[in-house]
């Protein structure tokens, strides 16, 4: 066999999304691209803001020895940069550079902080519906995932994440936009859920990890307000890209920060720095870390929220149930019929959407709305005619 | 306890290196930057070729879409442009781009082939002295390290290494040149090491595969001819970074290659996608591929030499033992005295180097010399006091 068996058994699971994917080529080369509403990718079709193409031609001149290896939490100056924007912006109190790991994007982080932390057999709670390489992430580093259903308007059930936790837990992922559903935690629910760890701790010595997957914080619609967890409780891992915020998926760069609270917090940094390095990414990438700091976050979610916009429309006219979407640029909605079916007549209809089951929540499907506004009109007239065919 | 069992672990025994960058740290506070002479670090201080700010400069500004998610594998006329270059260069005969995955660096493309192949519980085959995180890389993914003893003269020692092969050995790395000792095999020796495993295969039908890491493979002198293992043996990764040959370390750029007649070639291919993705690398920063395909490698070796060809007088005339240096930017000699001894009287006269344990080779010591003139002179003085003193 020349895969290894848990690679051979991922690449099987993983097969649903894959050959989506697969059939999008294949049906973009049958029917043109035109013609295909492909809604499966996060990747978004926005250019990265004015300022960005002019910050890497000037950086790429300044100054020798800028390619070179840095300390594996990232250039000093650059960590300063992140703790002293973190701290203006009301994210944490003080936090100093010591604090910070610059990483190459929020999946990077994650990874790496669950090498810092996690012993093989821990497990770690995540709240369905979730992003899927959550589960591959959990267990690169002999883990367990433990999954626990949401409230019914799919905000934290905190009662039913306290049940979940066993002596094993070590660690829960938030997130925060949340990818597939688009809804935002409001402060006091996740208040509620900070207080009840802390409880855990105090009465009965447990230290259990937040991870805070904050990428898509800044794209918030409405007025909505976004609360950090990493801000409320001590023991929390803030783990940010700017993938969504600079549109620059490919290149790579975030950072994790913790708050400056953390037990152990420089054991913890120690352990970051080690990690980092014997993983494989051994720094976030050189260039864009200066980039990050020069550019600063400009998001622009005028487009996104258009499209958010449209398509709720239609969702709402032709009979969908779905999620009140208050933020990222996912809408995630309930199937007509049963998810295989479903699915299988959107493709016939050449719309291409992501089951629910991919997020470990069976029977919806998620839009990335990421997309041109040709491609939206063309979704929501195939839809609106799902939904038809569907009651007819 | 804050840290996972395993890093506590990591970090202490990986604490004789670390110890010594901090105290190097302290050393130049204390002394003066141009009184240490630092030695420890293979982190060039050559720049990037002529050529690399314009190409940045040029591709920063020219066609959208180009900082997006692409495909796991990398761009594919990127993938197309590193396929092309190893078939002209004659590495390969026939590399299809769909053979080639870019990856952040040498150390997320071992990281993304050892978690596509190896099971828990399996070894992998590394000859001392070796980079001492193959252990780390190896141990990420459940696997064990096995070590072999060179040869006299560094090179492989095949009949040890078949000695040491038993029924969970899943593949051999080869570093060549060598980091610590300099080494270029010949072909000749990695001949007779590919036609072992090629035995092996045909008589017990056990698959091994080789992981040919090759970043310093164009830094060889004195018409060192280089050959690729990964050229020998059907069941090969070719591991390349640009790290040294385009003095970008810090931008985490490099690329696999598996050998075209690899068995089951496209299903290791459609493994390491998934494996480049689950494990947070997800692809290589998208810039710097593509700009790679433009720069070209250029290295000019002169400098590098003439900092080898100084050093190599000295030890000789101290009366060092050493391995002759073929290529890399390293010298690996004997201490005088046991290691601790010597590097701790080294470090007393503000000389730092790398013991040789922390290369798996006790009381050996190991020099880099990608360092400026100034701290090779003082280097210079340094080793030959070190050496009276010792014969003293």
């Amino acid at each position: 066999m020349p895969l290894s068996r848990r690679i051979e058994r991922d690449i099987k699971s993983a097969s649903k999304i894959r050959k989506l994917f697969e059939e999008g080529i294949r049906l973009k080369e049958i029917h043109g691209e035109m013609n295909v509403a492909d809604l499966s990718l996060g990747n978004p079709v926005v250019e990265p803001p004015d300022g960005f193409v002019e910050t890497v031609s000037d950086l790429i001149q300044q100054r020798t020895g800028m390619h070179r290896y840095m300390p594996n939490l990232g250039f000093p100056w650059v960590r300063e940069a992140v703790a002293k924007t973190l701290t203006d912006e009301g994210y944490f109190k003080g936090l100093g550079a010591h604090q910070v790991m610059m990483c190459a994007g929020a999946s990077a982080g994650i990874n790496v902080v669950l090498k810092t932390i996690l012993n093989p057999g821990e497990n770690v709670i995540v709240v369905a519906p979730y992003f899927v390489e959550y589960k591959s992430y959990v267990e690169n580093h002999g883990g367990e995932l433990n999954t626990v259903t949401p409230a019914e308007d799919f905000s934290l059930d905190v009662k039913k994440i306290a049940e979940a936790i066993d002596h094993k837990t070590r660690a829960v992922i938030i997130n925060s936009p949340n990818n597939p559903t688009g809804v935002v935690y409001s402060k006091e629910n996740l208040t509620e859920l900070a207080d009840m760890l802390a409880r855990k701790k105090h009465e009965e010595g447990q230290t259990i990890y937040i991870i805070s997957d904050e990428p898509y914080r800044e794209i918030v619609y409405d007025g909505t307000s976004f609360t950090s967890i990493a801000n409320l409780y001590a023991n929390s891992f803030m783990v940010y890209s700017f993938s969504k915020s600079l549109s620059i998926p490919g290149e790579r760069i975030g950072y994790v920060a913790i708050n400056p609270e953390m037990e152990d917090g420089s054991a913890i940094m120690g352990g970051m720095a080690v990690c980092n390095r014997i993983l494989g990414f051994v720094n976030a990438p050189a260039l864009m870390q200066r980039v990050i700091v020069d550019v600063g976050v400009r998001v622009d979610v005028k487009d996104y929220q258009a499209r958010r916009d449209r398509l709720k429309k239609v969702l709402e006219e032709s009979g969908y149930e779905f999620v009140k979407p208050q933020g990222t640029f996912y809408l995630f909605a309930k199937c007509f019929d049963g998810e295989g079916t479903f699915i299988e007549k959107a493709k016939e209809k050449l719309l291409l959407v992501v089951p629910g089951s991919s997020f470990g929540y069976r029977d919806w499907f998620r839009i990335a709305y990421c997309v041109d506004d040709n491609t939206i009109e063309l979704a929501c007239t195939k839809l609106r005619e799902l939904a038809e065919a569907s009651r007819g």
